[in-house]
């Protein structure tokens, strides 16, 4: 039960998974997660990516260019969340038609 | 992703799966719920119990005994979340791992 509320507490939130997914195909920055996940606002998004960084499940890179650029990454950590997303996205599908099918 | 924020949005907070987790071996009345799920107030106890009853993963019978005793029980829609618990509970472990380990 443990270990269920940690994932729990790492997840929490609307804003994580999203986040997570946006950089699943490739490395972004702030601008462009902001645009991908919606809704959100940058004073969010900012304290989400602090979060996920803490939690290991993202890197955050600053580049050497001029003016610098910072990239957010997600990691081999971040990505073994692929179980978690895939049976929260069965049940949730399952949830609509149980609630909504009656 | 939208079905993955529903199931969030169900089972959001710290309390909802373990008040499932402790349904799952038989009905139970709300003082033994309140007992089980060790630091939650009964304020809170009666709000997710309602908030889960809402989302048919547990029932509420009144039976008529005297006084009347109320039971609550998991239901079967309650209890496909196994997919959902295991998962986020091998997470879980490997999280901690990944964090502590270091």
């Amino acid at each position: 039960m443990m270990a269920v509320k940690d994932s729990l507490d790492v997840l929490q939130g609307r804003w994580k998974l999203p986040i997570l997914l946006s950089l699943r195909y490739g490395n972004k920055r702030f601008m462009e997660i902001s645009r991908e996940v919606n809704g959100i606002t940058d004073k969010v998004l900012s304290k989400e990516l602090k979060e996920l960084e803490m939690n290991q499940l993202i890197t955050r890179t600053i580049h050497a260019t001029f003016p610098p650029t910072v990239e957010y990454a997600i990691t081999d950590h971040g990505n073994s969340l692929d179980n978690v997303i895939s049976a929260l996205r069965d049940w949730g599908l399952q949830h609509r038609k149980q609630i909504i099918g009656k």
